[in-house]
C-alpha cells in the first residue's frame, strides 16, 4: 500500500504530520509519499529520524527496514490556506500539495490520498482530478462516531450543505457499504436523522427520503432521533450536510464542555480532586473510546478513489490511523461495493424521476 | 400569580405533576390549577398531601397556609396522547386538558400554561386559542441550555421545520428579549449556528439569515459553529426548528452515552470505583448544573401568553422550575418585550419584503 500524505494540511504544523507517516510505515508497513514544501519535510523528517533511529523504538511496529526507503516526498510551491475559498484555490492553485496529492492518485502512483488541512479544497481537488463514481450525484463526508456498541456512520457531514432526497439516499448506500467494510456489520441498520420517530415526522427533505429508503433494499430502521445517536443501535444515520456538520461539531463541543465542567467541580475540594486521581485510568479509558483519532478522520466516499480528510488538530496518532482506514478502503475496492450497490438497488432508478 | 398546569402529560403520571404544583405553591405561594381528569388529580393530591401535611415540609417554602386554598382543578374528558397528530387532536378533543388550559389561559383566568404533554399540541392549542403576537409570523420554541459560563437560548428547537430567513430573524428578536429576561443579559450576543465562522459558509438559509441580521439593531456577532455552543461566548443562537430539535436531542443522548460509558470504566477495577466515591459529589454538581429541570422546561415565545412545554421526563422539581419561570414571563409582560423590539426594529419591514 502506497499513501499520498498532504505534509501541508494540520494546525499541528508538519512535523505532526511526518511524526503520522514514520508510524505508519513502521506499524504498517506502507509506503508514504509526502506532499508540499521540500525544506519544511526534509528538517521534520531529520528531526523525527533523529529522535528515533529505526522502527523498533515505535510501538507494535512490523516494519524493521530502513524507515527512509519506504518514505518518498514531492516538492510542491502551493498551500491551500484553512479560510480559503476552496473552488478559487484549486483552480488557481495549480501546484498545491492538496492537489498534487490527488492527481498521484489519479495517476495511480498511490492507492490514497491523506489530508488534514481545507477539507472544501480537499473535495474539490477529488472532484478535480479522480472525480465521481458513475451514477453518484453528490459524493460525501462520512464522519465515525462513538457509541455504547459498535461506532456509527453519519452522512453527509459537511460536502453537501442543501440536499434533495436522492443525493441523501445516495449517502444511505454509500455509507452502508463503508460501515459493512470497516465494521464488519452484515446488513448496517440505516437511520434516517429526524425530529420524532414517526415516519411522517421531519422536513420536507426527511419525509421524501423516508419514502425513497422504505422501499429500497437497504436494511432502513426508519427515523431516528439525537437522542439514539449514541447508543448503537443504529449503524448509519443519512442527513444533509449542514445538519451533519452541526452534529459532529455540536458532540465535539459538548464532549469538550462536560469535561471542562467536571475539572471544575474535581477542583473544588480534596476529596475529589483524590477521587480524580484514582478513576484518571477511567477517564482516558473514555478519551480512548471517544477519541476521533482512532480512526483518524472522515473518509470521502463516492469519487473514484480513496481519500481521508482529518480532522485540523490531527495528532501523529491520528494521521497513521488515517493512513491504515485509508489503505483498507483502497485495499478492499470500496468503490467498486458502492458501485454494485448503486446497479443493484433498481429502486433508485425506478424513483429519483419521482421525489427529488 | 396563577397557573394552569396540564395535570394530564409527562411521563411519570398525574402524581408527579400534582407533586410539582404543591411544591409551587409552598415554595413560590402561586395559584395552581390542575386540569385533567379529577378522580386521578384528586387521588394523587390526597396521596401527595397526605405525605406532606403542610408546607414546613417543603425546603425553602415561602407559603405557611393550606396548600388546598391555592389548588384548584378544573375536570376535563380527553387527553391528546404523545403519538398523535397535534392539529387533528385539538381540532377534535374540545374537552382535551392542554386545549383547556389554554382556554382559560385566553379568557385570563389564570397567567400561564404548563405542559409536559405532547409538544405539538401544545403549539396548536395555544394558536387555536391566545394566537400569535402581531407581526411574528412564526412563534416557536426557546431551548434553554447549560454552558460554561451563563445558559444560552436556542431557537427554534422543534416548532418550526421548515424556515424561512425571516423567521430565523424573528428567533432572533423573541430569544434575545427571553435571554434578557431570565438572565439577565443587557445586550444578549446573537449567534447564527452555521458550519463556518465565515460569514460566507452555510446553506441557503443561513446566508439569507445573516444578511438580515447583520443589518439588525441586535448584538449580532455572525456565524457560530457547533462547537462553540456550550462555552458560554453567545447567549442566543437561532436555527431552523429541525436543526434545533436535532441539537437538543443529541446533546441529551450524547450526555448520557459518556455517563454510561464512564460508568462502564469506573466499575472495572477497585481502585477507580473507590475514585468514583470519592467524586460523587462533582458528578451530582454536574448532573446539576446540566439538568433540563433546572429550568424547568421550554417556553413558547410569540404567542398572546406565557406557555412552558416541559420535558416528557420532568419530574416534580422540573415541573416546580418551570412554572417559576411561565410566571416571571407573565409577571414582566415578556410579548411586551417582544412586540417592542419588533416594532423598534425597523430593518425587519424594510428588510422582509426583499430576502425570504
Amino acid at each position: 500500500m502506497h499513501i499520498a500524505l498532504d505534509a501541508m494540511g494540520g494546525d499541528r504544523g508538519t512535523e505532526e504530520i511526518v511524526s503520522g507517516a514514520i508510524q505508519a510505515v513502521c506499524r504498517l508497513g506502507y509506503y508514504v509519499t509526502l506532499i508540499g514544501d521540500q525544506a519544511q519535510i526534509e528538517k521534520a523528517l531529520k528531526v523525527q529520524l533523529a529522535a528515533l533511529k529505526n522502527c523498533d523504538a515505535v510501538e507494535e511496529h512490523t516494519f524493521t527496514g530502513d524507515v527512509r526507503d519506504r518514505i518518498s516526498t514531492i516538492h510542491t510551491s502551493q498551500v491551500v490556506e484553512m479560510g480559503e475559498s476552496p473552488m478559487d484555490a484549486i483552480r488557481k492553485k495549480k501546484d498545491s500539495s492538496i492537489l498534487v496529492a490527488f492527481k498521484q492518485l489519479n495517476e495511480k502512483h498511490v492507492d490514497a490520498v491523506v489530508s488534514a488541512g481545507n477539507s472544501g479544497a480537499t473535495l474539490a481537488a477529488a472532484l478535480k482530478t479522480i472525480g465521481r463514481i458513475k451514477g453518484i450525484s453528490r459524493p460525501g463526508i462520512a464522519g465515525i462516531f462513538p457509541t455504547l456498541k459498535k461506532p456509527l456512520v453519519i452522512m453527509d457531514v459537511g460536502a453537501n450543505v442543501d440536499c434533495r432526497a436522492n443525493h441523501l439516499y445516495q449517502f444511505a448506500i454509500m455509507a452502508s457499504a463503508f460501515s459493512k467494510l470497516l465494521f464488519d456489520i452484515e446488513k448496517p441498520r440505516v437511520g434516517l436523522l429526524s425530529i420524532g420517530e414517526e415516519g411522517g415526522k421531519g422536513n420536507a427533505l426527511v419525509k421524501n427520503t423516508h419514502e425513497l429508503l422504505l422501499s429500497s433494499g437497504m436494511n432502513y430502521i426508519g427515523n431516528v432521533e439525537g437522542r439514539d445517536t449514541f447508543q448503537g443501535d443504529v449503524d448509519v444515520i443519512v442527513c444533509d450536510g449542514f445538519v451533519g456538520n452541526v452534529c459532529l461539531k455540536l458532540s465535539e463541543g459538548l464532549a469538550d464542555a462536560m469535561v471542562a465542567m467536571l475539572r471544575e467541580e474535581f477542583r473544588k475540594n480534596l476529596k475529589s480532586k483524590v477521587g480524580y486521581l484514582l478513576t484518571r485510568k477511567a477517564y482516558a479509558n473514555l478519551k480512548k473510546r471517544t477519541d476521533y483519532a482512532e480512526y483518524g478522520g472522515a473518509p470521502l466516499l463516492g469519487f473514484n478513489g480513496s481519500a481521508i480528510i482529518c480532522h485540523g488538530r490531527s495528532n501523529s496518532r491520528a494521521i497513521m490511523n488515517a493512513i491504515k482506514v485509508a489503505a483498507e478502503l483502497a485495499r478492499n475496492n470500496m468503490n467498486d461495493h458502492i458501485s454494485n450497490l448503486l446497479a443493484k438497488d433498481q429502486t433508485l432508478s425506478a424513483n429519483l424521476s419521482n421525489i427529488a
